[in-house]
């Protein structure tokens, strides 16, 4: 097989945070596959055919690379952030699963800068001790999962970074998020939104765990729970290295 | 204040892996401070002031950097993968906590690619679901406290990237992680070991936790544990998105 698949990540947003790896992988690659407005980040250039397609056809997309790439093409498959944090890389090798002889395949994995770690970075170091990422979509878990994982990072203390707030399969469920880490956890805590960072559209906020609602996050924002020790140093977030 | 403070991430080693931004900060500044090790991974040039430092001096370096920005320098402190994760950009607002006026001093993070995302590139996706990250180094919290959040993390499903797994302060630690991680998961879930990935000297090892031993992982090493769902396709490991 001559051809290959990259799966690369695109950073946050900022074209400054993308590595120099991912960008010659773009440079050489006959195809890029990937949710639409991911696609829209790359440039066009003759020789280059782009696929965009819409969301939650992750394994479609992931078939659609490793066939152009068994047919000798060079595909980049474009995630945002990171593609190994709840993104691409994940449904690629589910697809590859279902492949009769997955070794044949020329895969590489390109991470980028991931959401939390771009909002950790424009917030302060909310991460910057014991952390969990949590996605709170329930399209691919049960809610009671994500429920019991809130529970334990909490009781664990650390500090946790949500992907997906509000695409749980019912409207209301980043407010049960909201109660569920209320009765585990202090008033005072610290709770960041991060929305859309890198990107003109940035929006950052930080309240206490009691002041927060529901409607502080959408689609587009990361939220970050710190831990107990989280605080305030003029504008920025911080996590301290030390802990009791 | 005419200087400045940016504390920027060069990534795992790989220099095609350091962002546009970051290398543009490098570019501007007049003085670098960091580790040792990291400060060698930046180019030298007419006008550049390196400032390399041992390990474990990290409030003295970030003070060091405020300094220097609040006599008009302009100044990059360098962490190795990411700042904010178990790196210098904690240690920067600590430091920034005992001056009179924190809001005078110009200030910005820049992430990169942290050891887990680089190391989970390599490996596949093992963080591909939910997952914690841990440092073990027991330098600035209670040995205890590591103890709690293993075994709550193994608890909540989660998967794990284990930084500093040889930097507890007692030989044998890293033996105890690994006891811990039996009595809680099952026997067969996956384990790997990621060391200096993206330089020369990578060494990528995946076994079963009955399997693994303390002397699979040393001071460069990043451990990344399943989950029960972690599975290997081909060459690769990773952890399936969904989850029951």
């Amino acid at each position: 097989m001559t051809g290959w698949v990259k799966v690369a990540g695109l950073g946050p947003g900022d074209a400054a945070m993308v590595t120099d790896q991912v960008r010659a992988a773009l440079d050489a690659a006959t195809d890029v596959v990937g949710y639409i407005p991911y696609v829209a980040r790359v440039t066009e250039r003759p020789g280059l055919t782009l696929h965009p397609s819409d969301n939650r056809v992750e394994l479609d997309r992931a078939n659609h690379a490793l066939d152009m790439a068994a047919a000798g093409r060079r595909v980049v498959v474009v995630s945002s952030g990171d593609p190994g944090v709840f993104a691409m890389a994940a449904a690629l090798f589910e697809a590859l699963e279902d492949r009769p002889a997955p070794e044949a395949f020329d895969i590489e994995i390109l991470p980028g800068i991931t959401a939390m770690l771009a909002a950790a970075a424009r917030l302060g170091a909310p991460l910057g001790h014991d952390f969990c990422a949590i996605n709170l979509s329930d399209n691919l878990k049960p809610w009671a999962l994500i429920e019991k994982r809130l529970r334990l990072a909490a009781q664990g203390g650390f500090a946790m970074a949500f992907y997906n707030p509000r695409a749980a399969s019912r409207p209301g469920r980043f407010e049960e998020v909201l109660k569920i880490l209320r009765q585990e956890l202090a008033d005072d805590v610290l709770i960041s939104f991060a929305r859309a960072v890198t990107t003109p559209e940035e929006r950052l906020l930080t309240v206490r765990l009691d002041e927060a609602t529901a409607d502080m996050a959408d689609m587009r924002t990361m939220v970050i729970v710190g831990n107990a020790d989280t605080r305030q140093v003029g504008r920025w977030i911080y996590s301290p290295r030390r802990a009791e």
